[in-house]
């Protein structure tokens, strides 16, 4: 407590509440951005919000809540975003505060579809933000559980160590360790890249494949992973550490995972519209898909990407999942 | 067909059933020993094991089965032991053959505890079988999927590459896709492993950890493995192949596993002994435990096994899972 750092979380879906309820076990006041004025008056007058993580409870006499923009960008000095990837885009277009001596975190799972860049690399693109100024969270982590404050590991990466020890800090709590790095890049795209294996155990599962070929593809999945990131931002890195191998794996086995639900629809017959429909929403991985394609193609020599490969040729090729997936598993090993 | 090297199986366990079913896609004949002669008769009289998969159908024609270990040891070229490595021992004392020109294959999934031994070195040093005619059977896969017919991997380690080419046609089918490996001492130590970390995994579950904690877990089991394996036997391998990182998520994420069920008996309350009482059986994970840790006191500089060296203190030392578990979580990342 008593600490003059200001924080200040933009969003209000499951992500954005966890991250909440993290800096209020540190924070003498938080601050909290959300669109919808009915979740801010739900939130004062209900002490929870309305839609996502219901059973925490918020004191809300730590909270600043609001519902512009510029007005927490403005009172605060670390602006986390926990915004859906597609949501960011319109998002940022609504800010014209001044952020350039901000601390931009990133929460957001996946890329911006309008710009095709990482959040980070966005932000730092389009605002003008230092790299040094800019830093990622990534789990494992599903919001769900820290609402249940079941023991959960945290990693900041920055390129500022002093900076991402602070973020920590303001995150840790006795149920939420945490660690810092310095790979921001490959965290990004791990957390990007996750999603769409995600969808591929989705589709697997859908199609009848089991836990032995589940194993398999995220056995797989790692090793694409490893490459894709190698051939993005080539540094000396653990793959199986928590933030890249561990995320990768309460992703890709969670049932609760949207993108893994997705996929399984896929997988089950679901056209690709109707499947979004069915949940209405998107998932993160959807777009990280085209992403992912896009950047692979604009590589001089191509990485060899065989499941990113397959989900796109089912999501964006309109070919037979059934069909992919049997080529697929030649691919793999 | 036409295959004129013979193949026998020993074991009548579910992986025992699962590989003469395999083997029984390619093959004219197939030897199977079992010590029951009750599972025998059964097998001759319904075309199923009594006891394990007995949803597979075996054209018993196709079958050569007996009761004498020597008899099959004798009339076989390739013997596949998948005997729980527990009775390995008593199993291995009857065998008096000469199996000096054979080729054993182990699917064993341990250590055996009288020798301390892999069950590849067991029958170098105790039989003198040289390297080049041993080979070692490792998933990931459930024995329950090959039932199911469902799409599984395997990988075949031999230090003679045209022998275990040579097995792994001779398990491959629509159901089995297969590779060769020259790591044979590198996955059979992941084999045993393996069941160590779900052993790990089922007592976080007891203790109420989440899923959050179950991939930190699983990413840190992982790098430990790596360790484990590099510090007895250097060489080039990918960790992160199906053979070893494939093997230890199929293992330690399924509820079927009788090593994760006996963990999650402990992380429950049980002690050892009931644990083992109630499920009528001994998890393979319980020795490989002891060895693990035996091995590594032989190291004149130690490995670093935090998740190793929890389980042998509750299962060995008799400390108090809840406490371990909770120093665990601080050496892991």
């Amino acid at each position: 407590m008593g600490n003059t750092t200001k924080y200040a979380v933009f969003g209000a879906g499951s992500w954005a509440t966890a991250i909440v309820k993290m800096l209020s076990e540190n924070l003498d006041e938080v601050g909290w951005y959300m669109r919808s004025v009915y979740t801010k008056e739900h939130l004062l007058k209900e002490q929870h919000n309305p839609s996502y993580l219901s059973s925490v409870e918020f004191h809300t006499n730590q909270l600043i809540l609001s519902n512009d923009i510029n007005e927490m960008a403005d009172w605060a000095d670390v602006l986390i975003f926990a915004i859906p990837s597609a949501f960011m885009h319109s998002e940022l277009e609504k800010l014209s505060a001044d952020i350039s001596k901000k601390t931009i975190v990133s929460a957001v799972k996946g890329i911006i579809p309008e710009s095709g860049l990482l959040v980070g690399e966005h932000f730092h693109d389009i605002f003008n933000i230092p790299f040094e100024q800019i830093a990622v969270i990534a789990g494992p982590c599903h919001a769900e559980e820290v609402a249940l404050e079941r023991l959960s590991y945290l990693t900041i990466s920055c390129a500022d160590p002093n900076r991402a020890q602070s973020i920590a800090n303001n995150l840790s709590s006795h149920y939420i360790k945490t660690k810092i790095s310095d790979d921001i890049i490959g965290v990004e795209y791990a957390v990007m890249l996750k999603n769409i294996y995600a969808i591929a155990a989705g589709i697997a599962h859908g199609l009848g494949y089991g836990d032995n070929f589940q194993s398999v593809l995220m056995s797989n999945a790692i090793r694409e992973m490893k490459r894709f990131i190698k051939k993005m931002h080539k540094m000396k890195r653990n793959i199986n550490n928590s933030a890249y191998l561990g995320d990768l794996l309460v992703t890709g086995y969670s049932v609760f995972s949207r993108n893994r639900m997705f996929g399984n629809m896929i997988g089950k017959g679901y056209t690709v519209k109707s499947a979004m429909m069915e949940m209405n929403m998107v998932a993160e991985g959807y777009y990280a898909t085209k992403s992912a394609r896009l950047l692979n193609e604009k590589n001089k020599k191509k990485t060899r990407l065989p499941i990113i490969n397959a989900v796109y040729d089912i999501l964006y090729e309109n070919k037979d999942p059934k069909t992919v997936f049997k080529k697929l598993t030649d691919k793999l090993d």
